[in-house]
């Protein structure tokens, strides 16, 4: 991959980098909050889209939901309208009914079929969503070139910050070809694998197969958002959406698929947008003051790797010991223990910061007060060695503080 | 089990209560802890005992598991020496030898063989056990038919309150036959499904076999420790050990065995002192102030119901907002709906504190205010219908406070 990765450079951009998408957002007061928070997002390519969605896997599935996946069905889309502030989900058929007339009022606004545009919601379990306001919302929102921070903004809900990054990948001879990767995420509390609760929209102008769109995607998440945990709960709503618009196509370029010769480098910059994302993304959670990074190595193969990761990577414990700076590693190893990973302590080498503190089943001696020091960071690694295999994987988390508790004690006030 | 129950009667003990088991508690100073924290604990039976014990699913196993379970492999045991403070848990040989040291020490001041005595230990892992002071704090250590509370007290780690309890059992006409079973146990952190990270300790004068006793042990620990959560963590060292010295029985009294006329009794009683425990220590979760108990019925089946209601119990945002009096019925569902059970929101009604939330895929109108102060209690009681068959299942938890995050982000210092 090293070749591969340096044809790539990740830059300040958005969903409307590439070529051909333009994005707006405008607030529709879905939900008390400040005059200037968006809450209603616009994206529109201005060409036809391969498309490709992973949903939630929660059972509970919220009506945009629905709507997105029939509307998905058939690989193609050219817009997508979302709202903060109110998930619309355990709705019942109102909420059905709502999700349809939101992509029936984009589409009307850009002239596409209904079918053409996907729905999306985030926020509040239960509520109905306010439709006047969003209809009225809707009519003064301009997408242009220039809106795709303001689109990042408007799918926030308790992020502190927009989550927004652009990639360029170049192949063949120098300037032979030059295709454009953006995205744009929020999270930031109930976060956890299998893309269940956050949202994630990827653009790109390079010609890509519907279905090769769909397993880089797939790929791309499994490295990524998949491997982030933030409190181990899903929601019913959130999805990753990437749309694919060939307007930087050259003449005779073929869509990128199995085979084509920009197809790993496609991969690879999806994946490093979509890396980019989930890392802002956890270092952004709920209350959370520090990155945690967690990689295992020497695992018995890579499931293994990912669920001693994850667990790591998810425990309480460890991240309330990282919040308080604390070298407290047996949390660290009794995690992967309890992992469903394969581990054995004598086998097992444990890194916090660099710095080795356990090694074949026993303590390492360590100063404790340089390592406390240097938990103080705003970004913690952990390193854990399994000595059993070649499996290999890296999650993101962060730490759990006091906040985390208050957001969420009255995140319905 | 109606009149099974009626035949039994919880009251004020302890693992001293049954006939013939004695107990005391002594200070090591295992950790800096106030001078009059008691840290070691000693149970004996006067009588030989079957024994059975459920261990930590960890893959991380901490020394005196792996030395209790060798002793344990015949069924039988007489005595239990248990500290706090430190877990030896990744010791290595060291922490063997030190394990099995404990054995020895107890066995000699009671006359016994190391065979037929248990180890148990909690607290920090990765620490080595101070033995010299564990030995003389041994030596002034005096059992007693009044030690069963200090002994309970000797095994909290960050318990704020000693969990003890006992019940008879009467069988056949009135004053045929009467037995006791006495129990303690120990949270409060890392405690989750599965018996991993807690101790209990349970005795009995009933004569009971010892396959009889494991399969008792294990239904009611099925029923009550592993349906309960603190924090999704399981800890390398905890168990749940139950003895049984047979020292109530009567002149031709024999063994209660599968068949036996007292073994739906003594199976209820067994399984009313371990539910009571396990109440006991999620109402007393690290930073708790409320217990939670979620009733899930109508699932597809039991497993399912389990599912669903330990996910209910361990989702952090359903915690939060139990903590916050928030009404925020939303999460309750989504927590289900990644639980992994079926669940089909058409077929769900949710009840918080008996209030209707939410019916057949749409909520339920209900007074805010009220729920509110409802919600204020200290025990809240969440009631989840999935309106597909015959499972039921019910799971304690706590809410989740700032305090959690404080005690356990430098639980070593």
């Amino acid at each position: 991959m090293g070749e591969v990765d340096r044809a790539i450079s990740l830059f300040e951009g958005g969903v409307t980098s590439p070529l051909g998408f333009l994005a707006g957002a405008a607030r529709a007061a879905i939900r008390e909050s400040p005059p200037d928070k968006l809450d209603l997002g616009l994206l529109y390519s201005l060409e036809p889209c391969a498309a490709a969605a992973l949903f939630t896997v929660n059972r509970v599935r919220a009506a945009p939901l629905l709507i997105s996946e029939r509307h998905l069905a058939d690989g193609r889309a050219r817009a997508v309208i979302v709202n903060s502030g109110c998930a619309n989900a355990s709705t019942g058929e109102r909420g059905l009914g709502d999700a349809e007339e939101m992509a029936r009022l984009a589409a009307e606004k850009l002239s596409l079929a209904p079918q053409e545009v996907v729905v999306s919601s985030t926020g509040v379990i239960g509520w109905f969503l306010p439709m006047d306001r969003i209809r009225s919302a809707l009519a003064g929102l301009r997408p242009s070139r220039a809106g795709g921070l303001d689109f990042a903004r408007a799918i926030m809900t308790t992020d502190t910050v927009p989550k927004s990054i652009a990639a360029s990948l170049s192949y063949g001879p120098p300037r032979a070809g030059r295709y454009l990767v953006g995205g744009c995420a929020k999270g930031s509390g109930m976060i956890h694998p299998q893309v269940a609760t956050m949202l994630a929209f990827l653009t790109t102008d390079a010609p890509v197969q519907p279905d090769f769109l769909r397993e880089s995607l797939r790929r791309a998440a499994d490295a990524s958002f998949n491997m982030m945990t933030i409190d181990g709960d899903t929601s019913p709503n959130d999805m990753v959406l990437a749309l694919a618009n060939g307007a930087a196509c050259g003449p005779g370029d073929e869509s990128i698929g199995p085979g084509h010769r920009a197809a790993p480098l496609f991969q690879a910059a999806l994946t490093q947008v979509c890396t980019h994302l989930a890392r802002e993304l956890a270092r952004d959670g709920e209350g959370a003051s520090k990155l945690i990074e967690v990689r295992v190595e020497g695992a018995a193969d890579e499931a293994d790797a990912r669920r001693a990761a994850r667990a790591v990577a998810g425990s309480l414990l460890v991240k309330a010991a990282i919040y308080g700076c604390d070298p407290n590693w047996g949390r660290i190893l009794t995690a992967a223990g309890y992992s469903g990973a394969q581990v054995r302590e004598q086998a097992c080498q444990l890194y916090v910061q660099e710095v080795r503190v356990f090694a074949k089943g026993l303590p390492e001696p360590f100063d404790e007060a340089t390592l406390r020091e240097a938990l103080a960071s705003r970004e913690v690694n952990i390193r854990l060695d399994l000595g059993l295999g070649p499996g290999a994987a890296t999650a993101w988390g962060c730490d759990l503080t006091e906040d985390y508790v208050r957001i969420n004690a009255s995140y319905t006030t």
